[in-house]
């Protein structure tokens, strides 16, 4: 029953040899992984106008200032990942550059970082393509966060489970359709400015306080809050194998495309938000409130929203790409727990994509599908990523020192500069917002890297066998090993437990723990008139313990046997027709197992015993 | 570490010598066994009121009416209970009068509604006793429920669980301070009242309106939740054995007693509220607004308040002495899990008191600590257990047929038909207000006993063994044993599994499943090598799945062996040293256990390997 389930939702298993890999040109390639940094297009101007207006209009000016930085960042950031698609041909993140380039530390700090970015861009992207859908219909509102869950488990988990082809022309479509349904929305809401067919705003002074120190907090904490729009630049550089020959080239070009088309949509949206001045709205996104205004909620402001929600969906998906990989990039290298290297029964990496959904599914659940919550602590991981790869490629060129290499190592070390800045902006203007959780969670996570590593090395040390001992173990006497069957009663079961008994070995001990006189003298007399030929032995246990009396026993039969030898203890178990039936016998036999399993020497053995009804 | 804790906690285990019985005078047994009822002033007229007041001062007059039925249906409750403490010098509670005297399926239903009456009894009381705290000290407000859960957990059940004696003079006090305390308010209130010097309260018209449908519904509805006043009366004629002798006529002048002090003090609150028409607050008891009028919050206003938290908190006590003992008769009659009959290591029936305590704080939770959603549920519960002992004491009668008999029978049939009027009028009025959750859990609870009952039958059945097939199976040849032992690469922890493996078998196959040529290549060549003269079986498995090979493997050489044969699965497993280093291991050994235990004839053992660091 569940096995049907599962091969309905999942696809029947791939053989080893069904990997494919093909080739993409730069049009399917921008599309395929351009849909995050392009769809931060939904929420990142907006991410801006909530935090300066904060305290009603008095900031909101500020607004060009903010956006220009950003769109500076843009620039660079394009250009220096460029140059990184360029450096490596085979692929790979900000984990392997730094591992390559920097040593361990940073690539763990570059793990941490992404591992984070990776697990907040499914959960922003989700609940932010959610909110574009329940801004075009009001009425799904109370089910947000149902909506988000069912997108995450129900979609981008079972797909990704079934190992979806990045290659999939179910891409191509909403990126474009998206990239279009806004490039339309610019046009016609520019021409209606300059036109004045624009619909009648109130007149509202839109003001910029003088910068006292508050004012600069907050605008500081607006930039840290539009860097978000720029993330996703470094989806194309890490699939550089995915292009066509000569790859390198050709990835640098997508990602210089990308990054066009993003500034265009960004100074165009910016300029319509910042010409209607909108406010934010808690239940509609602004990208909504602007393509209602320009558009009057006819057909085409639906088709906006829904690109934009299946362009954000999409984006989620680029993690599924990006995480599991690199988990098991870090599990080969001993970082991470060694089945998360493991590809499953479809090839792709199961374990990894079910650890990245429930992550991401909890922390829509803490923040109740809010985004600008998540996209505080979003910017930080992404940016320090952003940093540390940078960083690495200075330390490549070095000694690589390739063709005008002085100034491809310059580009990089200031958009390690740069991007360095945007951390430490980040963290002091959004400490308290939540970039604290970041800075606590990254050394957390280098620690458990390390620890999982240690642990690895030490398990490697104490497994490996020469050859030798192995020879010698085998060669030795046969072990002798000492049974005892712990019963409650002389019934059915203990009968069959004792056959298996025998068939094992030839020293037996049944034990039994009387609670009171009464009831072991009568267990004793039946075993004593039906005479088995094993020994009976009963432990008086008036303080009505089960369970320690027979640990106790096996203790001392422990210290006196031969260190070579075993003690077997043989333990009936019931398995109960209907699982509820478990709830009505109390678990002795596997509280024994689970305290017995802790002492050396003494193995467990549980003889089930079937229920017929 | 654990072991201690609980040690602290729960003290040492008890011998079974070590139970004692203490006879109790009267004065002592009242006051320990009438806690609950006597509380019950507590909340009680307040519920009336509540309901009165949905709709403004409209039905306020309607309160002298319903409070005179009340407490006709008290006297005449406590004379039918004097009846049976008096016929039931055993003790024993609804559940056993039933069973004795009317048959299975009414007993079933003594139970069931006992049942749901025990736990809402703790859930009342320690939310009640909450109340009365934080209406004294407000700034406790925000901490209402967990007062609630750390006085359920921390108080009640580790008390229980050392297992207290009811005889402890820690109840007396509390009782008699709160009834000392109801007394003075009532005098004092009724003094202030007759001589003018009661506070200035404005006139307000206490109205009753015309007594239609919608009217009738309401004063039936507040009748309900004012029956809950007189719950608990049959605490006393449960613990008949407790008394000086002689026992019953003892038991029986103690419940007289108490109903009078009941009714004094429910008479005397009522009038002053009446005097007062307090309407009722969120966050402040009425109890609490009536002791802050009379005594304007001086020290004896904390007294009170301080004396009611301590009453309704031992009233809650009081289901632990209840339903823990309930259960385990019925574990006997094999109604209920068998656990729950056995005395724990302090002689308490720690798994009933357990079970008792995360329902009822399950129910504290669900109704966030809110009195007046429980208490609906609460009292039918209550009056169908009444009457159904009633209804087993009028048959007892008849068929013991002591001096008068008759008007014995007479009295309890009254009660009966009284009580029974009881369930029938707050099942309708207050039947959308949580009484159909108490008239379809019974009905449910009934059949999970029969269920309960059946499985134990069957299994009794199932489990017989007759002295034949005993000798017969010992007899028999000894079975043989073939042992399946699977790798994943020959390491010292293979080494140590197959010296296990000889020493219970000659026979042994080693299995190795292999996910691509290469690696099962390499394993096979240094198996070859090493050359241990045990065979090993190399199994290809292009789809990755690990367990699957393993099961239809054994599941094969399962069809080919005898019936009367084994085969054991010896299953090397990592023991950890650190708790959290098991999640770095994928759990295949733990799979495979959990599935091949539902074969039958197939045996798993495992063989902890004990990492060292």
């Amino acid at each position: 029953m569940m096995q049907h389930i599962r091969r309905l939702l999942i696809g029947r298993p791939l053989h080893n040899q069904e990997i494919i890999h093909e080739k993409l040109p730069k049009w399917k390639a921008l599309s395929i992984f351009s849909s995050d940094p392009l769809s931060s297009v939904g929420y990142g101007p907006e991410q801006i106008v909530i935090v300066l207006t904060m305290s009603g209009l008095l900031a909101y000016g500020y607004y060009p200032y903010i956006f220009a930085t950003i769109l500076a960042i843009l620039a660079i950031i394009s250009i220096s990942y460029g140059q990184v698609a360029k450096a490596n041909p085979g692929g790979g993140g900000s984990y392997s550059v730094a591992m390559r380039n920097l040593g361990v530390t940073p690539a763990l700090i570059a793990a941490a970082s992404l591992f984070a970015d990776y697990v907040l861009t499914v959960s922003v992207s989700v609940s932010s393509g959610t909110d574009a859908l329940v801004s075009a219909f009001p009425v799904l509102i109370p089910h947000t966060i149902t909506i988000d869950l069912l997108v995450l488990f129900g979609l981008l988990m079972i797909v990704n489970l079934r190992g979806i082809r990045e290659s999939s022309n179910v891409f191509v479509f909403p990126t474009y359709a998206f990239v279009f349904g806004i490039f339309t929305l610019i046009a016609v809401g520019v021409y209606q400015v300059f036109t004045q067919t624009a619909p009648f705003i109130p007149a509202a002074s839109v003001a910029r306080h003088p910068l006292d120190w508050t004012m600069l907090l907050l605008v500081l904490r607006a930039f840290s809050s539009g860097c978000a729009s720029v993330t996703g630049v470094e989806a194309i550089s890490n699939g550089v194998p995915a292009f066509r020959k000569p790859e390198a080239k050709n990835a640098a070009l997508t990602t210089y495309y990308m990054a066009i088309i993003l500034g265009i949509m960004l100074i165009g949206i910016s300029f319509l938000i910042m010409h209607y001045h909108f406010l934010p709205l808690e239940k509609e996104t602004m990208l909504s409130q602007l393509a209602a205004v320009v558009f009057k909620r006819n057909w085409f402001y639906y088709f906006i929203q829904i690109s934009t929600m299946l362009v954000l969906y999409i984006a989620a998906n680029t993690s599924y790409n990006g995480l599991p990989p690199l988990l098991s990039i870090m599990a080969k290298d001993g970082y991470a727990p060694r089945y998360l290297g493991l590809r499953g029964e479809r090839l792709s990496f199961s374990n990894g994509i079910v650890l990245l959904s429930i992550i991401a599914g909890i922390l829509i659940l803490i923040f109740h599908g809010n985004v600008e919550h998540l996209l505080s602590l979003y910017a930080l991981g992404v940016y320090t990523a952003f940093t540390i790869s940078q960083m690495g490629m200075v330390v490549h060129w070095r000694r690589e020192k390739g063709p005008r290499w002085v100034l491809r190592a310059v580009i990089n070390a200031i958009g390690a500069c740069l991007t360095g800045s945007v951390v430490i902006i980040v963290s002091i203007a959004k400490f308290s917002h939540g970039a604290w959780i970041v800075l606590v969670f990254v050394p957390i996570m280098i620690c458990i890297f390390r620890a999982i590593r240690a642990h690895y090395n030490d398990m490697a040390e104490q497994l490996h066998l020469p050859e030798a001992i192995f020879s010698q173990s085998l060669t030795q006497t046969k072990a002798k090993n000492l049974v005892v069957v712990p019963i409650a009663s002389p019934t059915r079961v203990v009968a069959e437990t004792l056959r298996y008994a025998r068939s094992i070995s030839e020293d037996i001990i049944v034990l039994h723990i009387a609670t009171d006189e009464a009831a072991g003298k009568k267990v004793e007399d039946k075993w004593k008139s039906w005479n088995p030929g094993i020994e009976l032995v009963t432990v008086y246990s008036p303080y009505r313990l089960v369970i320690q009396p027979i640990l106790d026993f096996v203790s001392k039969l422990a210290t006196q046997k031969n260190d070579y030898d075993y003690i077997t203890v043989v333990i009936p178990e019931f398995e109960t027709k209907k699982w509820w039936h478990r709830l009505l016998h109390n678990q002795t036999g596997w509280v024994l197992r689970t305290l017995l399993i802790f002492r050396e020497n003494v193995i467990v053995t549980a003889i089930p015993y079937h229920l017929k009804k």
